[in-house]
């Protein structure tokens, strides 16, 4: 690493305290290519790091030793929750909701405080799957038909990591990467894939939603016309919302744009889910997962299952919590719940927070939702399951994000040598955190982008906005400045502490630019939608190039 | 009761289904007069709780015969905590701070997720000790010196009934009931008394105060001097903030008004109260202790323990919770922890609840704080434990309002007879919500007052302000309405469910007022300040008589 050299570091003008103590010490990552701030944090935490790893690596040998494979890995990831919204009984009882399968995951886990994610869909799905903020591999924007862009075939996903450390793959759910061929998920890196292209709005893409949502306006068939009419490719109804494939072969588009689909999709998604456990577990198979379900259809129930009786609280109690049961329950038949980390989590804050519009959705104790980089924006309820591994009934106060689990996955899969070198990974290794609990996390920070702009920086509980909203929060350089303790819903900028601690931020953003000047951002794949596919319907391949098209 | 002919109902306008089930059965409660609100229910649901209070005597009856007593009764109770304050780690990880007891006392016992208390500190005691809404007795004022003002003669409060049942009653710490001399608790039922006239402004009423806070300007010896000053009665400095007395003596002031003083009022409470329940509990003398910690003062310690850093994360972790730790150690020890019922609980919302200002305070789930009729205001930390009887590890999600401690301590000591049934009394006996647990509450309604004007009332999940505070929030009857599940910081009222359920509270309201025109509010008792008092400083008599008394 060109960092290890004290000229370059004195151009990231980095703490005395990291100059002082330099040359870095080598880590079990020593391959992998970290943000700036890794490097100060490992600068002065890497012995105590080291000694940690060792007998991590021991437990982890010990298991596998039992078991005769390494972990395996289920990611169970769903949309749009903030902090509190699951394991937290209090917060459940006040928002009319119960979820008892996912609780007693919390109650004999780890439940996250601070799990961030990226602020919406699409970029917390490609931060899970490559370990770098989704401005550096261009997945920043959220996708809606039709795209012609998706996750680049330069992507070095987990999937690919693990495949290669001897991992079967599974992806079922929602992937929302990419709507290009290089972007299924097939071709990312699963031995196996099926998956929705686009998102939950694909509930309300028919004649259903349409007059059950008189704003959308999408479904020209059943819209008056339109007198000012000059442009047939605005919005068109030939797309494809989901596929199934297998690594090296054609995807298959599967079943269609119904309701009907829309609405068999997450149980399909589930049959096949839970098949791939059995199956790899029956064939001591390590396997890696990505069980990413759609969850809320916006055309709900007329019959409420939640007190609440929004789409989330029912969703969560016909579609969620039922699944979590069962995920768990096959791990327990398959004899591998104690080989088996679960990373249960959302992906981003709720969507609509501002009730009552979108009757369910709402922030917790943070300000924000989706699309915000406030924390509401990408605190997310998340939790962690490994009996036997991690100690029942922790609340860690620690930050981690969601590219971290890029990282630790790879460390617990020996994977990390897969790792690429040749870009920045912002995630971390996170096993200490995991096994050792509590305070042995291995991050003090994060960067939150918003879209692909920086919008915040977190360090310890301090939290500067750079994009300023508030024109009468006067700071000094143009920023504002909280205590995320004392003011969890970032509405109060403090001033006299923006003075000590301004300039601390600085430059941790100076080091963080450096970075991406050393390591330029990508962008993502482009090119024509739905090829490398067998379609169900013709007219969909009149849609699938773009008709204008700018390299 | 009058409210038990047709006539009565029929002008009280009943829902149907009330009047088609009459007439009202009778329960445990039948001396009682409660508000109208509760008639409606009893109506409904009479004959199942008559089953249910059967069943609970019967218990209760087991209970005695082991212990030969009636249950012993703490009201452990301190300030301006929203709910999720306490038992809920993954919000304390979210503000910096832990208590371990209290937790743990959480963990073992029943934390409410909806005890609604009155908006600030004065009410809510009254309304603790006499069952009412301060409206009903003119205790709705915060108290600050000099009042000439206080809970009346005329209160039958908590500690007159159980006394009167054969407990041994103490008081311990912040009374806040004003600074006359009936009101002082020895003289309010109370066998001993050691108390606090004010509140925590009492920590800054000094020197030191004064220049910590530079916006406080009322210690004129270290103020500039005023040119235009022409009244000495404004402020004084001859004030009493701690007596202690027993039932039938003078009281005595105890200490003086330092900053020593206050600092060592919480300790001498707590050593107080742990002997008054050791000397009890060796005697097999039932007894009932209300134990109102200060818990913080406005001048915090210069080391800080939590890592808030704010005068509540500190004070939880170096005050409150070491106490509820030595509260449950004491009960233990004296082998009666499962002959006790504990309730602690926070009195009202957070009172800084805008950061900067008054770091350490703040909202929680719900908007607003001390003061306020929002949720934030009323809706505070709660939880009961009686190992044993109080099933361990719930939340429950029944509505308990601070008035029915008064009920259920009396039906728990015996003492229901001893209810006076010359007025409302707002509290509902709710021992079965405690020993039957989760859904098992008598209350789904609770009328919140903002000083003396009716500000909302809350029934199921609903809300409607009375005090409509948003010109642009039209809804027909000049309130607003709101969904506490979907909507829990009251910011988005709903048009078109208040069409519905308008009327709903409307008829509520009217059955409210009604009943207070049956039985019309009481005045506070008031007089001469600090008398019956041994006074420390000679100069405090001179204030002691009210410059002018209108009656």
């Amino acid at each position: 690493m060109i960092i290890s050299t004290n000229k370059r570091l004195s151009n990231f003008k980095l703490l005395p305290i990291a100059l002082s103590i330099l040359p870095f010490t080598a880590t079990a990552n020593s391959n992998v290519v970290h943000d700036a701030e890794y490097y100060i944090l490992e600068a002065q935490n890497g012995k105590v790091w080291e000694v940690e790893d060792k007998d991590l690596d021991a437990k982890l040998a010990e298991l596998a030793e039992e078991y005769g494979t390494p972990p395996n890995i289920v990611h169970f990831m769903w949309d749009d929750q903030p902090m509190g919204a699951i394991g937290v009984p209090a917060i459940q009882q006040s928002r009319g909701y119960d979820t008892p399968n996912l609780n007693q995951m919390a109650d004999e886990g780890m439940l996250f405080s601070r799990m961030y994610t990226e602020p919406s869909c699409t970029p917390t799905r490609a931060a899970a799957l490559t370990g770098q903020h989704p401005i550096r591999n261009g997945m920043y924007r959220v996708g809606f038909p039709v795209e012609y862009h998706g996750i680049s075939e330069e992507s070095v996903t987990t999937a690919n990591i693990l495949s290669d450390a001897g991992y079967a793959t599974g992806f079922f759910g929602k992937a929302h990467l990419g709507d290009i061929e290089e972007s299924y998920m097939h071709n990312q890196g699963f031995d196996v894939a099926f998956a929705a292209i686009y998102n939950q709005v694909a509930s309300i893409w028919n004649e259903q939603g349409e007059s059950a949502n008189a704003t959308i306006g999408f479904k020209d068939s059943v819209l008056a016309p339109d007198p000012y009419h000059l442009d047939d490719t605005y919005m068109s109804d030939d797309i494809v919302l989901f596929y199934e494939g297998h690594k090296g072969q054609q995807a298959k588009e599967w079943c269609g744009v119904s309701l009907d689909c829309y609405n068999q999709f997450d149980q399909e998604a589930e049959r096949r889910a839970l098949d791939f456990i059995e199956t790899n577990a029956a064939a001591k198979q390590p396997f890696y997962v990505a069980w990413w379900p759609q969850w809320v259809s916006f055309i709900p129930e007329q019959q409420k299952s939640s007190r609440q009786r929004g789409i989330v609280g029912d969703a969560y109690q016909n579609n969620l919590d039922p699944s979590a049961g069962a995920l768990m329950d096959t791990l327990k038949k398959a004899g591998i719940e104690e080989n088996t980390l679960v990373i249960a989590m959302a992906d981003n804050g709720p969507m609509t927070h501002n009730p009552p519009a979108g009757l369910g959705m709402g922030e917790g104790l943070f300000r924000g939702g989706k699309g915000d980089f406030t924390e509401g924006g990408v605190r997310v309820t998340a939790q962690a399951w490994w009996p036997g591994m991690i100690e029942p009934g922790q609340t860690v106060g620690d930050i981690i994000h969601v590219t971290d689990l890029y990282t630790t996955f790879a460390r617990l899969g020996n994977a990390t040598e897969n790792i690429p070198d040749d870009r920045v990974i912002d995630g971390i290794d996170q096993t200490s955190l995991l096994i050792n609990g509590d305070t042995h996390g291995r991050r003090d920070y994060v960067h939150i982008y918003s879209g692909d702009k920086l919008g915040a920086t977190v360090k310890k509980h301090y939290k500067m906005h750079w994009i300023n909203t508030d024109p009468t929060a006067a700071s000094g350089i143009g920023s504002t400045y909280y205590d995320l303790l004392n003011d969890p819903r970032e509405q109060s900028p403090l001033l006299v502490n923006m003075v000590m601690h301004g300039n601390s931020f600085a430059r941790m953003r100076e080091r963080h630019e450096m970075m991406m000047e050393k390591y330029p951002n990508k962008k993502a794949g482009q090119g024509p939608a739905y090829t490398g596919m067998e379609l169900l319907n013709p007219d969909t391949k009149e849609i699938s190039e773009p008709l204008i098209f700018i390299e």
